[in-house]
């Protein structure tokens, strides 16, 4: 740790730096960035996230301790920097502060924020007078209060209650009419003020501080103390964000927005958040503090002309329409407009990415007060970066590191089909504020949208505006629809992130309850809409929906992929139709075909009963018999679909009492159609429960208790695969023999593999490259990978298995205690979905390290679902695996992972 | 592989030698062996191991060719040393051969026998000449037609058919009124020897072949066809000895027990095989070939006076009774006697072991069969070992070694109790075969065995002799009750081996079908009866047992033991009762106090399923409360019973649903008694289901989801500890949290029970001294055992779950397939019974080395079952674990077993 805990900024001067984001936070090292670019920066200082650490471990006290000399001297810094008196008695313009939290990366909206302080019942005069404003003033000074009020004391409503500031704002403009809260006089805020002490005093049991020391210290804690609230956690989860990075707190001097018709504060891009297209954009407000924008709560105007009548255009707002109401920044002051434009590229320029900034107009003085990279939704991230490469900020390594392998999806699932759209109702226009198509039913609530979602609905979430509150129904809806807020508001920023489709401030939407009314219409709980979260067009009932393009400046993405990757991708599909669509995504082959599923079809399932009852080898094989030409002919079809490409085919896998049926109805028809007494069934299934399937008779135990269905499926491959050469093909199948735990239990089933397929060829007087190998999902498997390679030509790793067996957890079963211990951080990640590279990872490298040691040419992959995660991704690129294995729709997805790891 | 496939010995040369055994097999070594130290010894020559690996790979015509040369030579050799000449046409006597198998361990019964080879019409007629003795020469020709048509041609009893040949003889005795086979006259051989030849040719549809080179070489090739025969195989698998090891094939001259009175064949023990009393005993017959002896067709007399007079007292009958119908050897052939007793003793000082020998006295002249070491009972086993170290044969070390840890058992059990025996009804007395005591069902055939024990019924086999088709049924039965033979029949011998109490030869006792009569009482299958191997007798009905002395000899091993090991040895006991016993049988502290059996017992059940049926942790702290001081008490029981010792309590380990009934009664009744609706009952159990238990929520898991239990259970083992510290005791608590698979679900425990230790310490005043450690039973706590060693004071390895996780197999559900595996020869052995050392090993030494790097102190053991398998206690050794741990009736076995892996 170091032994200096606060960087100061300010005055084109900062003893922080850009690069010092792990320590400053990624809004501390920007502020200073700024500084020593020449940006226009309120003065302040930066309190590292080491000292979060150290909040975390020693508690307050200690640390205020510890930072307590380096804050005052900061403080006086920024006095100097900002010609004014934190504390002031009249001395000076008193120093008013911001208190942010400023994480590595960011999390919008998550931790807690104070904004003038500073403020008392002696400073407020002392602005008043200085000013020349006294209603900014006890504006200033009510604000301050209530957000103090909240973060730092905890004052909130209780039960169904409004929250208590808003009650007394309430009362006073029922009282004198007022429709919204600027209409309050100086007089009206000065009772608003002395009410607000007394909520606080009431809720919170104490006074409100009226010391400017105290106020710092105790928002600075509560800065650290939000670093740890429920949803603060859960975001990092989501975002896999560690805990021990800890948070930054930036303290700036206070610029205003509100003091005045000369004033204005706003939010901007340096590019199209949405479709990446390159052009500077932006919301601000006239007269407004910077939460009033971002709140949702006034719709925002547009900076740009184009941008002000683009916005009127979707509107149907005439131009002279525009221009009386929502004029743009551009319009309204020019020269500051060119400053910030000015400012805007600059900042692109230096840190060579789209840029996402906040800036305040104070009395006719361009302010910056934060940039950093801007979230994007994922057609942006694939277009700026393109474009940018083309412009030559960077080459086609930074350009795909640059990349979200995860975000990719949002550009892989369908968007609604043209004529279905044409056909559809439109029932509302609002803001495009995340891209995408859904379709869902309808629910006004967080938690009825996790409730619906689990029981398999796809649901649409809709509210007035959103609050970190329903983060995690949003997470559960395929879309979200507001009543309000504009393109930075809320939902719209964390829709985005999510990759979800989001409506902002949909024309003639009012939520009331758990109905909304669209236009006069009503709509219940339940009931069908869409969303095209590109056009902000909201659809009644259900849309079909189509495959998205895969051109353009994506196919520009994946071929610049395909030049930097080492690993290939391989898909796992069943069917012709899935390899066919992994293909088009630029699969190299099937690393996982099951032939379970194969059975199951129609009439297959009863052949395959037949032979599960059949008490005799000899039943068995004549069973077996029936089904190797249904089997034939699947191979066919995927060994064509993958033509020229490899096909690892497993074996039989599932315990055979899935294949019968336990209920009593079933089991009789089961007896019927087979011309058995119902007792035997029943005998049968019985003798074939078991009480740990997961771990029963299964794979190649199968196998090697009833050979007849390894030869059977053998030769199905083998006779497929001769037939399609002799039709011109090329196919390459990989017999894959599954849970694997001896080098003995393969060595039976290859036996058994290659003496059927040398039947085959000497039948057919052909011939056809095949291999035999294993998956390696068993733990003993991995720990002698030494021996099963004298028999296995290839490894696939089988990881889903492999985490169930070397962490003990049945998938079946561990939602009993799985999100309990990823929620009190047992466990950083769901290791079924992220590779667990410290333990179940050791067995894949051991895996690999031996098969190589034995077999130096032996072919390694994985088909575990880890093969489409991009973390997993790099650790089998490191680990050295030649091709990585995952479900069509995650194939872009890896594709690209591949080539970041092998980047890196 | 060697280039010399064949051994020549004879005449007091040899080319091989003792140490040759893996190469020349136990027999052959031994008879080159007994050649060079002056034992006489028929020549012959040993055709080697190898040539039987090269058999199984190549078959039988190339090894024929290979060796054929070798074998030529071998036959001159022995012609020269006996002065006899192998097909000969009148030129010397004939030399007949015997042909059998030896492996490296002695198989008793288990492989194939040819006597008399050599014989045809012509040689018969020579030695008929030659001897002077027509009949014998008839007799042995009939009887070489009749072992070598079963043995080498498979003539054998079709269906219900009795024994081709046997009927032959029948009909021929009934025919002249005949009662023994050695009333037939000459002629009445001949005519047999022609119907003999007659049976062949109709069965095996092909004459008798007249060649005496090609009798050889059928009979060699059927010796090593009968190593792959499926009695050879089952053996092969009960005594883990590898199929790799094949047999040698021990040809050697013939000579006669059977040449006439002065004539005479046996076999014989340097010391008691079934006491290890040092007394030179064995059996012979007159005027007999060895298979007489051995098959207990006869009963044979004893060589010894003192044995005989023994012999006598046991059957009731007087000393001239017994001179007249039972002499002695020594009493028969005085001269004689003395020169076999001082063979003896010359071997027994040469082998240093107790020595098991044929011998063959032919026409007045004394030759040496076989000798090797004598299996021998438990008792035996210890005692000859402990006499033969203070005798000066060896040290303490060599008398370690010499012990079979796993035949302790034999020991270690029940023997009657006195009085209940003083009350018991005798039925009958036989030879004290091998020792014991057993109470069971009476059952009559070996498939009845098997399947009256799988039922769990204790069974005791009753039969006229065994043969080795008995072998399974023998291995099921606890006790084996024969009519006929003697103390080295079939019975007697595999009974030792297995350490089954065996009674052979009981007086009165007629078997007919599925009833017996003893002196005319009749038993019907499935009635009790009770034998005392150790004495012969023979009861009504059960006889109450009591345990076994622990002094003397066994004392002095287990004193030996003591000295010699690095290992110490723990227990794994639940009860105090447990405790007590393994405490008197050596072990020093438990390894293993599960704490689950706790809560079934009587009431405690319904608290428990109080607390699960509570849906809040209110509930659940107030269902606990109730559990807390019972198991309070258990614990104070335990640590009390294990005094000074470490005892290692596993927190709760198995899943919720194991408490809860599954049937509706069950269901209705818990309703009942806890106050709830019963669908309240079934909606828990139901929510407790899981599809893979062994996968599931149990172990730490719970611990983690309901924290409120570890604390129970911690403040229950500490405050028993604190008591007992109060009442002058030593308590050493070691808390094992169960099913850890990363450090941060111990951190979380461990947390919990410190805690909680630094609570009941506050609240009592005092302290104890306790650790926290943890079961590495999951691949993955395996593999970053490092990680979990910053926390664990102590590891335990828990093979069983770990071997059922590493291989991925189901211990519930592994009989589908793993009896197949066994028997395939895919597994070695059973993984649960012995630890796969090549793959479930690697965790655990993993385990240690990585629990070690970071804890240099910390404590190592083993509590799965394998800790009590002398195998796997070897392979703990050499791994560096402190202690192995097991149930109490394998503390001695495991003691022994950890003192010869330390001399090893």
């Amino acid at each position: 740790m170091s032994t200096k805990y606060v960087y100061t900024f300010g005055d084109g001067k900062a003893e922080g730096k850009a690069d010092m984001k792990n320590l400053l936070g990624g809004k501390g090292a920007n502020l200073a960035e700024m500084n020593l670019i020449g940006v226009p920066v309120p003065a302040g200082f930066t309190i590292t996230t080491e000292v979060c650490t150290e909040y975390n471990k020693q508690g307050k006290d200690a640390v205020v301790e510890m930072i307590k000399k380096e804050v005052e001297a900061s403080i006086a810094e920024t006095e100097k920097a900002m010609n004014a008196k934190f504390d002031s008695k009249g001395e000076a313009f008193p120093l008013l502060l911001s208190v942010r939290s400023g994480a590595r990366v960011s999390m919008p909206g998550m931790m807690n924020t104070v904004l003038n302080l500073g403020m008392n019942d002696e400073t407020v005069k002392i602005i008043a007078e200085k000013s020349g404003n006294e209603k900014f003033a006890y504006d200033s000074y009510r604000r301050f209060i209530q957000m103090y009020g909240d973060v730092v004391m905890g004052v909130e409503a209780e039960g169904d209650e409004h929250d208590p500031f808003e009650q007394v704002l309430d009362k006073v403009k029922e009282a004198k009419g007022y429709s919204a809260d600027n209409e309050m006089t100086v007089e009206d805020l000065k009772a608003v003020v002395e009410e607000f002490k007394a909520v606080v005093k009431a809720k919170a049991g104490k006074d409100f501080p009226t010391n400017p020391w105290d106020q710092l210290w105790g928002a600075v804690c509560a800065v650290f103390d939000s670093w740890n609230t429920e949803r603060a956690i859960l975001y990092r989860r989501m975002e896999n964000i560690p805990e021990e990075w800890g948070t930054a707190v930036n303290v700036q001097a206070m610029v205003y927005g509100n003091m005045g018709e000369n004033s204005a504060t706003g939010v901007c891009f340096s590019r199209d958040a949405a479709t990446g297209e390159d052009i500077f954009n932006g919301e601000y407000l006239i007269n407004a503090q910077g939460e009033d924008v971002v709140a949702g709560v006034r719709t925002p105007q547009e900076i740009t002309i184009e941008g002000s009548r683009r916005w009127a255009e979707r509107k149907g707002i005439t131009e002279e329409e525009r221009k009386a109401t929502f004029p743009s920044l551009e319009e309204m002051m020019p020269e500051l407009y060119k400053q910030l434009d000015d400012v805007q590229q600059k900042l692109e320029d230096h840190y060579k990415d789209m840029q996402d900034m906040e800036f305040t107009i104070q009395d006719g003085k361009l302010w910056m007060l934060q940039t950093r990279n801007g979230k994007r939704t994922a057609a942006a991230m694939v277009k700026i970066a393109v474009d940018m490469m083309d412009q030559g900020y960077f080459d086609a390594k930074t350009a795909l590191l640059r990349q979200e392998p995860n975000k990719l999806d949002e550009l892989l699932h369908p968007v609604f089909d043209k004529e279905a759209l044409a056909a559809a109702n439109e029932l509302s226009k609002g803001l495009p504020a995340s891209p995408g198509a859904a379709t869902g039913k309808i629910v006004f609530s967080a938690d009825d949208a996790e409730a619906w979602a689990e029981k398999g609905e796809k649901v649409i979430l809709v509210r007035r505006e959103t609050s970190p509150e329903d983060l995690k129904g949003m997470n559960a809806a395929v879309g979200i629809l507001t009543e309000r807020g504009g393109m930075t508001s809320h939902a719209a920023v964390v829709a985005r992130g999510m990759g979800k489709c989001c409506i902002s401030s949909a024309s003639g939407l009012v939520v009331s309850g758990k109905s909304m009314t669209i236009n006069g219409r009503e709509f219940k709980e339940g009931e069908f809409i869409s969303l095209n979260g590109s056009t902000g067009v909201v659809y009644e009932g259900e849309v079909a929906t189509i495959k998205p393009s895969l051109e353009g400046d994506f196919g520009r993405i994946m071929e610049m992929s395909e030049e930097h990757t080492r690993m290939y991708v391989r898909t796992n599909a069943d069917t012709p139709a899935d390899a066919k669509t992994a293909r088009d995504f630029g699969a190299k082959g099937i690393g996982l075909c099951r032939t379970e599923h194969m059975f199951f079809e129609g009439d297959r399932i009863w052949k395959m009963r037949e032979m599960i009852l059949a008490e005799t080898e000899e039943g068995r094989k004549e069973a077996l018999a029936k089904l190797l030409p249904i089997q034939r002919e699947d191979f066919h079809g995927i060994l064509k679909a993958m033509d020229g490409f490899g096909v690892t085919i497993r074996l039989l896998d599932p315990p055979l009492h899935e294949f019968t049926p336990n209920d009593a109805e079933n089991q009789k028809e089961m007896a019927e159609r087979l011309g058995v007494d119902v007792e035997v069934v029943k005998a049968k299934v019985d003798g074939l429960h078991e009480f740990n399937p997961m771990l029963g008779h299964r794979g190649c135990r199968l196998g090697n208790t009833y050979p007849e269905i390894t030869e059977m499926q053998a030769r199905a491959i083998i006779e497929a695969a001769c037939d399609l050469k002799a039709e011109g093909f090329d196919p390459k199948p990989e017999i894959m023999v599954p849970l694997i735990g001896t080098v003995k239990e393969l060595k039976m089933q290859a036996d058994i593999i290659r003496t059927t397929a040398d039947k085959v060829f000497a039948e057919k007087g052909a011939k056809v490259d095949y291999m035999v190998g294993t998956m390696i999902e068993i733990p003993r498997a991995a720990l002698t990978a030494n021996e099963i390679a004298e028999v296995a030509e290839f490894f696939s790793f089988g990881t889903n298995d492999l985490t169930q067996m070397g962490f003990g957890y049945s998938r079946d079963d561990a939602g009993k205690f799985l999100p309990i211990y990823v929620e009190k951080g047992i466990l950083k990640h769901d290791p079924f979905q992220i590779l667990d590279q410290d333990g179940i990872g050791q067995l894949v490298e051991m895996g690999c390290a031996k098969g190589k040691a034995t077999r130096s040419d032996i072919k390694l992959g994985i088909c575990g679902e880890h093969g489409g995660e991009p973390n997993s991704v790099e650790f089998c690129h490191r680990t050295g695996l030649d091709y990585v294995s995952c479900s069509p729709f995650r194939v872009p997805i890896a594709r690209l992972a591949a080539a970041q790891a092998n980047l890196r």
